[in-house]
This record gives structure tokens, sequence and C-alpha cells, in this order.
């Protein structure tokens, strides 16, 4: 991992350090890649972990350092085709499901091209306007994004391999009982106010802030655990069409959806594969890796529903968004058992009955950087919370993560609502 | 066509004169269609029209014959296997997409099973309790449903066979006028009142009625026409990526999408095909067969935005329901220009930016017949209205249909609104 | 069924007799088929029978009358789009896989279509001269191929039905003794002579008769039965990868084969759907609707291999073409058991072990005509004998029929053969 | 590269010092890959460096050190499962298209498993019985052809990647002079001996030797050249049906053909890519990376066909199989211009118009090993005489090589036939 140099002040500013920071976490958790590893793509939605390591710093290249600091030149030409992502306005790019084809770059490479965007980051700065460093922040917050999904990515193309590699070893686990009974969180309705309210950080389509009206409803203290899960299976929850929402229906027949992704029985026994390889489930964590079609089909059977994204902000918004099971470092990120009070940050992004639109009075910020988020919102469903693999400091009561509700590769759960 | 006997009494009550009024309707629609027309099916979102003809009578046999009318014997033990649609819980069915290979039983003899249905039905219904009765007024609903579908699936069909036949000779078309400058109904915002208020049928996903809170907005006062899509095709509007959604821009690359369906250039001048042929558009009338993708880019493009089912079904709710272009007898449906103010219903159903989800406290009915409609609220998007094919009648403001966003071989249509 | 007029003369020569015995025997085969019957494309390797009916008519008015008789004009402009099979020259043409769209021109329509074409067919075919009578004889066995893939396909569209329909109600079998063990035909290798001699009509890839070696080998003197071949799966045959060639267990895979199309276990019989409806197999009779994949591989588990084309031409050549179980009238052909000494005729089509490529010297007859065999000398395999489907007279020694090697829609069955 | 160490005896005998050098040329063949290179697989055709390198010790651990060296123990047991390649009899095996996900174990870890399998055999071979020794001789020779894979695989990689990057940096090309007129071989037909004669190694499929019977006919001296083909593509040969076989057609539509692989136009120049980066066509080299179908296709137009496999062995036997441009060493490989007179082996592997099917009497071998070239026996036609990228030494006038009729990652080019 290249070392980023200090800038030519002797102490970093914070915008440095927060740059320094997460740019360094990155990079720690491709550390156990091999270059084969961090280059193969096991699947149209995943991406490379090179391509990850590359597009992050594309960003930085092209929307700050190409697009106001004078006299930067691209570090490679070829670069901005390979690794732009989806910016239309950005011109051509190489087609996603193609991303595992480019074996050259090498990771080493890549590496190299990350040193040279943070030298010449790290030296910018300090004097950029404003607006601009509103936009390096925007950086690091995406840079985020992409290692929660590096984290998911690997997760996912190691499970692809039948020698089921282990990436990180895991330490030994120690039982935990099982969480009690659910409690239920009561709301009798009323209008509250919803989206980020101007302090710190957000994207665009967690705003503007306005005001919803709830409906009387009972929200979960907790989420789902791998035993009520594994419950579900047992009464067949999996062969029954009545708990499904016919495209989920489809999906299970299609697929042969009969579990959580990653988990499979051996020797009468559920296990899942993890970064720590394979190992037996833990019946005191929350349960992850399922679809919405999964998610709602439980609440179904449990004779719930899914919370709206409305309902989880307002009960969230009274809890630290910094606490629970999140990122600190590079390691085999897992839900862990709960242990205390009601939480809602941490472990698995929570599923909501809420399709992901723009909010009332909505804009996609202008130019490029505007593609951001606004061109998703068909089809998709709000996820809330943040996992296990959300760097900490990331989430937020009022983040709206989505994702199409037969993808399961994230770390997704389930919590329960009611009317009531 | 077969006769509807009356029944025992002289005069046929309410239930038994809607029961004989929509089911002639239906065999009507049929009347130009030869054996073949009404068997082949053009694609797995379509179905034949004898599918549509067999199925809404094997709704009625099965949840009322069948299940409430002691002594009855099935028709032919076969059929419900065939016509079954889509109700996990009444058993195994005929796949969907291979509805078209059913080339016996012939036209004919779905009409004598209709026949048979019939009699039965005027039969049983003067004795019915309350609760099956109801029933089978959600069968008439239901098969007004099928008579919508039965008219675009065979403008489907016979829009893939190169002759282009013309099923019903339309009449010439007088030149009208375009229509002035959209107007538009503002709103300050405020709780509302949303859902169907119990009088009257209505669909069990059409309630809960509860209160919702709209924000401050516009809605246009007539939807957008033809002429005005042609400019925004002569914008490059299908061209340019930024109007897009990112599934609305992957389904027009992939698929080539440039104009709505049915829509051909031909001598420089823009056609489209209908049940009357193909013919030059009307610039006048309400453009129809559109997605929600393209509603949706229409309205960026238009530096507007899609209604929400709420404002929609709130500025509706002051206007006639039973008015405008609506399907009054079998013939060559078509969007017309509009005459006089605002209206909300008839000539194409309105895409919504609303994901079609479930009210709150809503709750599927029991049994076979609770499959209806809450298993479909995913990835799907409320249109509300009726179009020029919705038998009059059938429409209420509080009316919920629902597409997938590529959809568009329903009469579909945009109305712009704006927030302000 | 339209009457063909006699032509002008009171005793119509012997090729009008010829083309109106022919003509007749097509619509004899249609008679007991519905418009929709008539109209549906079960896969993309069948046609509708209509089309069939139409297309050997449009090469009559295409090669015949538009080409070589002064002032006929087309039945229809829009019918040569329609009807062209695959002839490149002749232009533009409806796709394959969307023939089953087309609902209009309805079965009756294209039944008057003939007639045209018959009134102007008999009344030219005395005054063409030799060449174009040639093409007129060429049209009478295209039409004849033609009569035998419209049974094989009508069987297919039927067996998509689950009402599974009876077409032609069949006779009551009579039990018949298994025969008994193969008998082989053995030759000790040498030079014969293949291909057409030039007595009477051949298609072009019959030719140039010429010269080609054998080796020692046997051939049986009987194809092999339905008892056989129950024998063989209940050898485990089909799961076995060692008697299949790599594409063949592909395939078997891919698609879940385990037995003849058209078979099924019910009850612990094995049955078949033919055109009189599903019904047992019948023991003694020869096994059909089997691919090459599963001639091959019955071969591999018997020991044997398949006989070359060469081999089966030269043993064939003693015997009558014109003899065993062919198609004299409509009704519901299958294979029967075998009586007496060997036969090479009727019942199966007998896939050889021979790729159908041309003959040393071969060349495509020129124009449009000359597309008919040629282009298609790749990936297939030769099949020789004629089936219960074939008219009667239509095959000879030295025919040379071809099908995919997946393919088993149709009568297609096995002769072993081994080298000595 | 690890070093293959001697064995105990000081001087190597002759199948030890053919087996090194066969191991040695593929790991030089490897030697400038990455990682990533190694591992990523860019279609299902084609295969990781990896897996090329691994497979093959695979083969020699499997069949020589398992079966016949009492006490070898493998190296790894979950080797053979990620290994096999289509050993049906060596039981379950991972899905060829995922054979791009195993990113561990890394290309370090294959090299050291080879290492291992080296030291194992090295020791082993002078003590093995003859029949063994014939089983390390086929190894051989299948490392070989695994070798020509390796080349091809590794371009048709780098050729997906948008950088194009350069593996062997090629020497600058002299410009040479163009080949005169083809010059015709010609032979009046008689009977000739086919296949292997027994001296030295042969496949399988090779044999029996037999007696086949050539037509008179001609057979060019000389294959194909870029600058013919470029003139093939100028006169629209790309573009007319009518040379192309119906199967070929359908495929050049399906996929956009127009050139062969790796060609692309630039600046109004044909260039190709290669091992050494993407550079101008040289016109007077063999073409290469063309189909069955394009070679037909081209013979077709220039009024010719293409030999058959009799036809080429025939006029073949007589030239030296050991000459010619063939692989001697790790580099970039490229057919070129040729000099002096008829040349047979060597550039190109040339597609013959013959299906490639078992001869007179082929019997596969019994067990596992026996499934080695029988069962391709459908659909693929037979290529002779040897490409750029074959290593010297393994080609011979017998050799049949085979590809299916679409494939063109191999270096397959066109010699003419014509019948006389």
């Amino acid at each position: 991992m290249p070392a980023i140099p200090a800038a030519r002040t002797c102490e970093p500013g914070p915008l440095q350090r927060r740059y320094r920071d997460v740019r360094a976490l990155s990079e720690a958790l491709a550390a156990p890649l091999s270059d084969a590893d961090a280059t193969v793509q096991s699947m149209e939605d995943a991406s490379p972990a090179k391509w990850h390591l590359a597009h992050i710093s594309w960003f930085f290249e092209t929307f700050i350092l190409r697009d106001h600091v004078p006299g930067y030149s691209l570090y490679d030409e070829r670069f901005p085709f390979l690794f732009n992502s989806y910016y239309e306005a950005e011109g051509a790019r190489h087609t996603r499901a193609r991303r595992g084809m480019v074996t050259r770059p090498t990771l080493g490479e890549v590496l190299a091209y990350r040193a040279h965007v943070d030298v010449a980051m790290m030296d910018a700065l300090p004097d950029l306007p404003e607006d601009v460093r509103a936009l390096a922040e925007l950086g690091c917050h995406h840079e985020e994004q992409h290692q929660e999904l590096m984290l998911t990515d690997m997760l996912h193309l190691f499970a692809q391999n039948p020698v089921e590699p282990t990436i990180w070893p895991g330490e030994r686990k120690v039982p935990v009982d099982l969480p009690g009974q659910i409690g239920w969180i009561e709301h009798g309705g009323g209008q509250v106010e919803i989206g980020h309210d101007g302090t710190g950080f957000a994207f665009d389509c967690e705003g503007p802030r306005h005001t919803e009206l709830l409906h009387p409803h009972a929200i979960a203290d907790r989420t789902i655990t791998n035993s009520e899960w594994a419950a579900f299976i047992a009464d067949g929850g999996y062969r029954d069409p009545r708990h499904w929402l016919s495209d989920g229906w489809a999906w299970v027949q299609a697929n042969g959806i009969d579990a959580p992704l990653y988990w499979e029985r051996r020797d009468d026994v559920w296990t899942r594969f993890g970064l720590d390889g394979r190992r037996p489930i833990d019946p005191a964590a929350p349960v992850t890796h399922v679809s919405f079609f999964e998610a709602d089909a439980y609440a179904s059977w449990a004779g719930c529903r899914l919370p709206t994204e409305f309902e989880w902000e307002h009960a969230a918004s009274a809890h630290d968004a910094s606490g629970g099971n999140q990122l600190d470092r590079a390691g085999p990120v897992e839900p862990r058992p709960a242990r205390g009070g009601p939480a809602f940050f941490g472990d698995v992004w929570e599923w909501t009955g809420s399709a992901y639109r723009p909010y009332p009075g909505f804009q996609p910020a202008e130019g490029a950087v505007g593609e951001y988020n606004g061109k998703f919102m068909s089809g998709q469903f709000v996820l809330k919370g943040g996992s296990c693999a959300t760097p900490r400091g990331h989430a937020r009561a009022c983040y709206r993560n989505f994702f199409y509700p037969h993808q399961r590769w994230q770390f997704t759960g389930v919590r329960l609502a009611k009317d009531i």
C-alpha cells in the first residue's frame, strides 16, 4: 500500500486527514487480495476490487483534479474509459458486464495510480474553494460506499470458488444466548419531519427535508435472527406461495431459492460462507443476505409487514448512528448477536417496504455529479441503517440505501413492523 | 354469440342485468375475431382473447358455482387447469407463456362454455346470499378488466402481422384544433383523504381509506398530446440519457425504442397502428402506448415531474368518473382530442410517480380471491383515470391500476405535475 | 377443400393428374384442422399448417406462374413476403420465428389462394416448355416434403396442449408378436455406385452419381423397436455419459431428456402421444421421435454403430422404395410392426452416421431455386428411407433427408450397423 | 518457473527429456502473464492459462502417478474437481463456464503443483512399464495441444481489454512481395491410404489406417492471404447471402460479422490485434482467425470449394510436417508470408470440408482416457496442417484437428480446392 505523503504543511487539515484515512482503509481492505482476486468479476452486479480502487480515484481525478486544479494532466488517458461507472455525461465507458476482462492495468499499477492521485489531492486540498471542497467530501463518502461494495463483491467472488478460500481467519465465536422476544416500539401516528436537516454531509436523495404523515404502527426493537429464519425454513416458508409477492415467487421458482445466500446445509447443520470461510450459522446473530422478496415473505409469514422508510427513520432518529457493529478496520465482517437495548444501526441494512422514489421537491444536482442518485429511482427499495460492512460514520438516520428486490449479496436483513 | 337466457323470474334483478350486460360486451368485443385471432398469444404479457373469455367464466364457475351452488358440476374437468390465471391456491395451471398453444377447445367451444356458465349463473344469482353476491359483483368488475385487456391484447396481436389487418373500420377523422397551453391546477398542500370510502364496489387494494399529506404542487389540466410528443422526439428526447431513469435508458438502448409503441414513420409522417388499421397520428389527441420510462423522461425533458397517485386522486375526485372517452360498445377505441375543461377520466391511463404498494392497514382478503391484488405489489407503478378501452362505469378516482415501468401495450399516457 | 377444376382438355395429362393429386392430399391432411390449429406455431422449427399450405402455393406461383406465364398477376402482393421460406434471392420475408403471428389471412383465405393458383396451374401446365414442367415436377416433390412436415408439425402442436386432442381417432391395435433377433446383411467392402442415376426425379443434392468405397460391414435387416428402446431406458441408457457424444450428453442434461419425444410414463406404462391421442406404446413397432444423439447413444450401448449413408443406400437399392408403411391418405400415421423380410422404406427415417455434405462435383442449380438444398450442408446428418408420413412414391434409395442431431419431431428411428 | 530436477540417473532418458522440454515450454509461454492474466476466462470456449497449466498436470498426476505409481498421494485433494476438463468417468468437476472464478489457487500455487508433479514424474518415468510410458507420451502430446490453446486463449483475453496490451513486443516487419497466383496440384482420383500408419505417436481418431477413394480434383499450393481476403470484403463478400451456408449466414447476421476476428478498420487501414498488440495486417501473410463459415463462403465466392480431409492428407503426405512457421519458443506467434514452394504445415490450421467423424473401424480406447476424441464427433469440421502456434513436431499429415464451424479464435485459415 503506497503511503500517502503529507502535504506541504506540517499539519494536515481536517479534510486532508479525512481524505487520507478514507483512502487508507480502501487499500487495507484490498491488502489480502491477489492480483487475480482483485481482477475477476463474479457477476454483473459486482465489480472487481481493482475496479473499485481505480474508479474512486477516477472520481477524484475527474471532478476535482481535472476540473479544478490548473495544470493537472491525466495520469493515463485510457483510464477514464475504463473506470467511469455510469456517468453518461462523462462520455463512453467500458461495459459494466466486462469489467472482469481488464487484467491490465494490474493491481499494482492501479495502486500506483491511486498514489499519484493522492499526492495531487493532498497537495490541492488546502487551497480548493469551498464548493470544490464539498466535492472532495462527496468523494470521500462515495469511496466509503465502494468500500462496502468491495467487501460484498469479494465475498461473492470467493463464494463462487469450490475451494471456498478464507480471506481473513476469524476468531472462534463464543456462543451467546438467543435474544428474547421482539419488543415493539409503538407510535400513534402524526406528522413527522423526514430527510436531511442540513447538518453535515448527505447525498442529494436524502432531501429535501419535509413532513410525512405516519399512521399508527409498531416497529420491532431488533432484527430477525438466524434461528428465527431457520424456523421459517423449517415451516416450509420457501415452498408456500401464499407468503410471497408474485415476482418473488417467480424468483424463488426460477432460481431454486431455499435459504439465504451463502447458506448450505451440511451434515444436517446450516452453515454460511463468509470472509472467514464456511462455518455454522450463529443462531443469535441477525440473519443476512436475504432479498426484499425473502424479507417480505418472512414478514407475511410472521403476520407482520416491513416498516416504511419513514417509520424507520423516525424511530431510529433517537439512536446513535455511529454505534453498533459497523466497519472500523479491515477484517472478516459479519453481523453479531445484539447486546443491550434497541439498536438501529449496524449489522445489516434493513429492507423497508418503501420503493426508492424522490422526496417532494427533489432536484438532481447539475452536471455529471448530478447523475449520482436520481436516475436509479425506479424498481428499487429503500434500505436503512447500515451494516457490519459500512464504514463507521458513513450511516445516518436519513440515509437511503437502495437495491433491487431480488438482490441479496449485500449485508441485508429484516426488521418487522405492524399496524396498530 | 350465445344469448343469455332470462332466469326464472320474468324481470331480471339488477345484479342479473349487470351480469348479463357485462357478459354480452365481452362477446361483442370478440365478435370480429376468427378462431385463430382468438387463440394466438402475441407475447407473454398478453393473452389470447379465447383465454380471456374462458378465464373469466372459470372465475364465476369456480368461486360461485362450484363453491356456493349445491349440485353444480364442472362443465369440463380440464378447464380449471387451462383457465386459472395465477391463483396458486387453486392448484396447478397451464403456463402463462404457453396459453397460445391451446388451439382446442376452439373459440366456439369456449363460447358454449360461457353459455353454460351463464345459464347456471342467471339461475343462481337471485338466491345467493349477500357475501356471494358480492363475489358475483367482483366477478363483473374482474370481467371488465379483462375486456380492456382483450382490446389491448388484440391490438398487440394484429400489430405483429405484416399485413396489419383492420378489425373495425374506423370513421374518417375530422381534424381538430390543437388544445391550448396546459393549465395548472394548484394545491397548497395539507392532509387529504385517500382511498375508497366504502360507497359502491372497489378492489381490495383501493383501501383502507386513510389520510395522506400532500405537499404544495400543481397538476396539469390535460394530458400530453401526440403533437407535443412528436416535439419531444424531434428534440432528440429518445437519444439523450439525461432525461431518462437508468433502467429506462437501458430499456431504450436494448430495444431500440424511438417512438411510442405502434408508431412508425412512413413517408415523413408519423403513423400509428390501431384496431382500425394504420393511420397518421392525430396531433390533437392524447399520446398513448408510452411506458412509465417514456412518461418520466418526457416529464423530465419538460422540466416537470409525474403526479403522485395522491395528488392525482385528490384533483380528480371532483370530476365525473363516468365521463370522457371510455368504452361503451365494441369498436375501434382510441384516445380522442379533448373538448371543454379539465378531464381526468377516459382516453388514457395516466402514469403516476407512485410505486404500487399497499395502503396503511391493507390486508388481503382471505382465500384464493385474496390473491387478487396484493401479491403484485412490487416493481409496478400506479396508473389512474381509465382509458378509451375501459368499460364506462369501471373507473373511479380511487381506482389503482398498475403495470411494470416498461410496459406500454395498454392505453397509457402522461399528465404532468410540478412542485410549487 | 376447393375442387381443382379440370383444365381445358377433357383428359388431364400425367403432370396435371400428378399436380392435382398432390394438391388434393395436402388439403385432405389439413381437413380436420380448425382455423387456429392451422395458424399456431408450436416452436421455431415447426410451421403452421396454414403457412405450409400457402408456402407451397407461393412456390408454384413464383417460380412458374410469375416467371413463366405471361400476363399472370400475383393473387395478393403481400403474400410473397409472408410465404417465402428462405429464398434470399426472392427478397425480404417474414421472420420464421413469427409465422404463428399471422392470423390473417385465415385458413379459408389461404385455401382460396390455393384454388386460384390451382386454376392457373392446371390451365398453364399443358403448354409449359420442358424445363418449366421440370420446375412443376420439382414443386410437386417440394409439396410432398411439406406434407410430411405438416403432419409432424401438427403432431408437435397438439402435443403442447394439456388436453391432448385427438385429431384422427385411430383403430384399436391388435397385439403383434415381437420381431425376432436382428439379422445382419453383410458386405465385404469395395467400390459401389452412389447417388441418383438420372432416372426420374431427384433433388440436386442426390447427385452427381459417383463411386464410393465401402469397407467391410454388416447392416441390420430391421430397425430398433419400442420394446428394445424401453430396455435401453431400463438399463440407464439416458443416465450414463459413456454412451453419448459430448454434444448429445449436454443436450440430455440441459433438456432433461429421458425418453423419446412424446413418451410419458403413466401408471407404470410407457405411453406415447400421436395424432390419435395418447396410447400405450406398441412394443413391436419401430421406435420413433428419437434424435441422432439418442440413436448414436443406443448404437453405442448396443456395441454397434449407425450405418453410413452409403452402406444404407447400397443395401437398400435392392428393395422397393414404394413399399412398406408410407403415407397413402390422410389419417393417424404411425410406425407399425414389421412383417416379412428385410425392409428399408417406410415407418421411420433412419439416422445415418454421415454428415450431410455435398457429393463430389455437386453444383447448386442456378437462381433462387438453387438455394434449395446446398445451403443446408453444415451441422446436419443424413437420414434415409422414408417414414409413415412420407407420401408413397416420394422416397427412393438415393434420397437424402437431413436434420440437426438434436431434432426429433420427425418420424425418425434407428437401424444398427457394425464393422466386420 | 520452477526448475525440473534431473532424476536419479545422471543422464535423463529420451522420454524424460521429452517430458522436461514440453513442460518447460508451457511455463515459458505463461511467463509474461500476471496472476490475473492467467486466471480470467474470456469466454466459455477459452480457459484461463492457469487452468491449462494445472489441467495438464492433473492429467499426468491422475493417469500416471495416481494409477501407476505406488504410494503416490494427491498433491491437493481439491484439484481433481477443479482441473478435470471433461472426463466423465473421473467424476464430478467444476463447470467449464466458471473456470474464471477460481482465483485461488494462485498462479504461483499452480506452478508449485506443477513442480511437485514434475519431481514425481521424472522420478517415476525410468521405471514405468511400456503401456504407462505410452500414457506419458500421450500426456506430452496432450500438453502440446494445450500450449496452442494457451496462446489462442491469451490472445482472446487480451483482445477483450480496451487498452489492448502487448504481451510480447514484436519485431518490425519487413514488407514482402505478395505471393503469385495460386498454383494447382492436380490429382486424377483413385484409392489412397489414409490415417496413421503406426509409426510414432498418433491420437486414436487418426486411425485405423484405411483406404479412401479420391475423385479427380486440384488443390491449391498455398493458403489465402490477407490481401485476397481484403478483396473478398471489398467485393461485399460478407453481405451477399448467396456465398454462405444457411447456418453461416445466420451467424453473420446475428453477430454482425464483417471481417476476420481481431480485424478492425482504423483510419481506412485494416489492422489486426495480436500478441504483439494492434498492427496493420500484412497483405502477404496467410489470413487467419476465420471460421469454417467464412472459409466456405470465400471458397464459394472464388468459384472453388474447400478440400476434403483426404485430399489434403494425400497431398500433404509428401511434405515435411515439421517445416514451416510453427512454434519453437515463447513469443508473438503469427502467420508469415510464404517463401518457396508449396507448403502444407504451419502458419494456419486449414479448414477442410469434412465433418469430423470416425474412420471405418474406429474404436475409442478403454477407460477414462478413451473419452479423449471420440465423443466430440458431431457438429465439428476437420482442420489439417498445424499453425504458427502449434509446437513444432506435434503436427503430422494424418493429424485431425477439429472445431465447430463458427469458431475462429484459433489460428485458422483457408486453402482452396476444386473438382477437375
